[in-house]
């Protein structure tokens, strides 16, 4: 496969601002891979970037490739990297760490300081025909995984990642708020963790029906249901909204010794019943994106273990991505929004 | 429901002498309580008790009456016990630690100096029509669940505790060897677990079969398997087997970092490649009996994660327990055999 | 040696009334032992409930004994304890846990529902001649612990607990604010896990003095240090003050992946800065008293690892608990204060 | 500091024969410093290099420079290494990982496939007057540190490494068996880990005297000793003799879920009572050099927690490799044993 001098990317310049443009495809580096990009998913972070331009204190300061849930194919590679790589499929891991620090040493790569996030100003991500990866993070995935599951095991491994580090375990109950994405997401997870009773908790009836149809027990209304129920129930508790009032009124369903993991991002102030947190001895924690979960989420997608296409609401080409952004948000039925760059498309046709 | 004064019992008078004796019915002590037995199955120790009046260093010294998977109904309660549980179903941990020592205040109680255990000499298991339990180990159970599934709770809890110490978790790849009914529930619950491969082995071509259908990946048959293809490949390895043999050729399969644990039963002594123990730091340790399975192991069968039924295949009175334990060791196509007591089946009737 | 039918007792009647009341010995029931009382520690929620007639949500609804740091010598044992336990000195774990729930069989029995606390109404304390609690909860102490250490076992157990739920390890960075007793005990069970920079802060001149010769390698002023320089610095950071500014400028000095662990008891709520306990994945929980913990720091009392002793700056008779109970608040040098209770010290005569 | 082209270096060029060559003095390539060598401490491993060729499957086929142990000062650095790091005191980790496959992402880098480690044929070691590391392998010692304790911080992570594996923890009691450098480091290791009770075993007399005085509570004489009265007594066993006999008279002293680490390289196999390891639940495992292991050595050492220095019983010159490995096997006082270059000596003066 020939690879042409340039491409056509998606480029936020601008809060609200998002222009198609032709740019070089970057040449791989020592080390690294050219993947070319064949479904890109729709973060709730790429449209909170588009439109505020900034998430925390990470601010987008020039023009930026959003995307990050990128499943691909090798087509080019740098020095040092296995020439025979080129033509697998791909599913990317979007970050790259510095491998030298303490934490890359010690299993906890995701926390190193120098960490590069693709789509996180200034690192480009994937809304582009082409997308650089360091080789060890474009994760081979098998001829049965389709390309949109290989970008869906970025969303999975937030998922992974949230359920280890709640000890999601053999007869887990576990409580999840938020029927997004991440929060279905989690349930499945949590499901193939062993977990036995999962629920839900989520203000829209049609996320409610999703998430009961695909891993949830019971989904919950927040505004009718009574958690005081299930004081002290759960094993383990996951926030998938960001909501505040959500996490303070699940806190006190978990149990002594339980455990609380925050994967939404929220406020960044929570007024926390810390009494209670001692007294029951429960743990309180959250997680940043994911470290090591690639070849698990992607054996659990393969595996059926995890329905991830199902998510699926919305697919798109590289031009809309602006439209894209807009409807994930705005489309109350959307769960999943796909990106299909052109030439891939083109390839396909 | 009124309580006879004698019961029927089937007593292990010596090796190889079984009798059907009409004995007492005990009386709950102080925190006890009576259960009718609904369901019991045959454990492959009570044939081997049987056989030959030993297991390794616990010997039969007396007549006792044997039975350790035991469903039941709650007909009377001890001394301080909540007469609100008569009546109630349940299924029984077959245990009683002292609950004092260290081992049982640290969450080990399985390892308890003074535990004692159902038909292990002297104490009486539940091939009878009544058996005794302390309260908090006749663990209740919901109406969903049948008879027979509250006895395989027993099994399932093998494998539960199993797959906790070889610590199987998202993602795990998993070999094990034997494809007995232990075997098959650890493939179950490595499932459950997360396990995304699993891998079993078993020379006899039924039990493969069965395994293939109920849980495994792969049933390799170890006269013709190449084990060498799997080379450092399993995260855990669980042996079900108790075959020396079995278990040496499947040690190179575990990748460095890996677990062994051995379940089944065999040998005192094996000779263990203890340099590649230390090269690839692999954990080998084993399982005695379960501790804090039941909760677990019950929801995942009632939630359908784990298919105990299917194991099932055989049914027997409490007459002819003899006939059963013969017949689940010699009949070729027996998996697990059900003592149903003749009061439970009249009372069916 | 003969027990009589009467005792002295230390009775808190009503907030700030404490009467030293005649009262009836117990007499131990079944697993019980009678210790007979040679020291008890004065704890600030001693204190608590002299000055404010409760603790949070546990409220004195009645007369009752404080006093739960006890060092004692077995008088008398109830029926199924071995009589040869009479002459024995021991240290009182003060808890009665109901032994038969899923946390008391989980290794977590100070989690327990019905766990019974000393000193907590409704369950008297030790501040009286003699005590009563579980045969297993009296632990031997050796010849060379003196009945002080015993009694000083119960704030060791708190900081051992503390360091077992953060984690405290080889090489381990530890901040701990509050110097407290438990903050100083904190610090030396830091060092002896194997934590090798432990700093500690306190407003209190002579408390940060004490603390830097009996444990802390650093001792900080709040009000003057500059706690950015340890910004993202420490491994585990205990809090022993229950004070939420000292708790909040804290936090940001863990280090990514680290853990906070609340020991100290304040206010119900707490301003947390949520979104940064999600970017460094910081573990946030609390201790709730001990579990299984009364072995490890009798041997490290007697080994020498922790120097408790030296934390004593006060003895009183047991005439003279209200003295000491105001003592130990408004004495600005005092750290721990012991009863000595007058059987006790007439046997010594 | 001008750096020569040339260097004098100690090469094993054949089984029990080593010559002093003059050598280029390699150049640090992208990622690595160049090391002036100031202390190298001599191994068990380097001396069984020298007289047999080979350990275990790691042959010496051609001329290779042995030494593993090393202090040093970074001299030079290549591209993309901050050059203020020349001029740093250094303790060298001896092994370079892939950084790039699982094990290295999982913090498991000492299980990396392609890991390379000093003095490993082909990879030269450090018994030269310089040598090369990757930059984050040299890590940065303080002042306080001596050039001795820096080649030190090897055999002590190797205790710590034991002791991780094992678990040693608040009030541990550890059972090692070996008192050569690695057992009594291990003893110390596992006290600042919070062991207190630490026996050690080993036939020679003046080695159970040495690690009296430097660690252990206990020294055992195993032709002796009756260790039944230690019978199910240890939380931790660490074998540091390779011996296949003092490994199994050791293994029924360890208690019911205890931890067996075997650290010592002996035979291929060793019959072990695999019955044993089932019913008491213990694990067994061994260790492989190790990771993550350099930081907390060093603050071990610098804070005084480990005595290091105390083993050095010995120090020769770079000419006297070949009597330091003589000596260091048949004196029978000698417990470590240093080489100190030349160019270091005079840069001394």
């Amino acid at each position: 496969m020939s690879i042409p001098h340039t491409m056509l990317a998606s480029v936020l310049t601008g809060p609200k601002t998002i222009e198609l443009r032709e740019v070089e495809v970057p040449v791989p580096q020592p080390g690294q891979v050219l993947v070319l990009v064949t479904a890109v998913g729709v973060c709730g972070s790429d449209t909170h970037f588009y439109q505020t331009g900034a998430i925390g204190d990470i601010v987008v300061r020039g023009p930026i490739v959003l995307g990050h849930e990128t499943g691909g194919q090798i087509v080019a590679v740098g020095h040092g990297v296995d020439p025979g790589r080129v033509g697998s499929r791909v599913a990317v891991e979007p970050q790259t760490p510095c491998r030298r620090c303490d934490y890359c040493k010690r299993g906890a790569y995701h926390l190193c300081r120098d960490v590069q996030f693709y789509g996180a100003w200034p690192v480009d991500g994937s809304f582009s025909e082409y997308a650089i990866v360091d080789d060890d993070f474009a994760h081979a995935i098998p001829d049965a995984m389709t390309d949109e599951q290989a970008a869906l095991v970025e969303p999975v491994s937030v998922a992974v990642h949230a359920a280890r580090r709640g000890g999601v375990a053999l007869g887990s109950r576990v409580l999840v708020t938020g029927a997004g994405p991440i929060g279905v997401l989690c349930a499945q997870v949590a499901r193939a963790s062993g977990a036995t009773e999962i629920i839900i908790s989520d203000p829209v009836a049609h996320r409610r029906e999703f998430a009961l149809a695909h891993g949830a027990d019971v989904a919950l209304d927040p505004a009718t249901a009574d958690l005081d129920v299930y004081a002290e129930h759960f094993d383990v508790y996951i926030d998938a909204s960001g909501n505040g009032p959500a996490i303070l009124s699940a806190l006190p369903t978990i149990r002594p010794g339980g455990t609380a993991v925050l994967v939404g991002m929220g406020g960044l102030q929570l007024e926390i019943p810390i009494a209670m947190i001692q007294h029951r001895e429960i743990t309180l924690t959250g997680t940043f994106r994911y470290v090591n979960t690639w070849p698990a989420a992607i054996e659990l997608i393969v595996s059926g273990a995890i329905d991830a296409t199902s998510l699926v609401t919305g697919r798109y080409g590289l031009e809309d991505v602006e439209e894209a952004l807009l409807k994930s948000t705005t489309d109350p039925v959307s769960i999943k929004t796909m990106i299909i760059p052109p030439l891939t498309a083109a390839a396909r046709g």
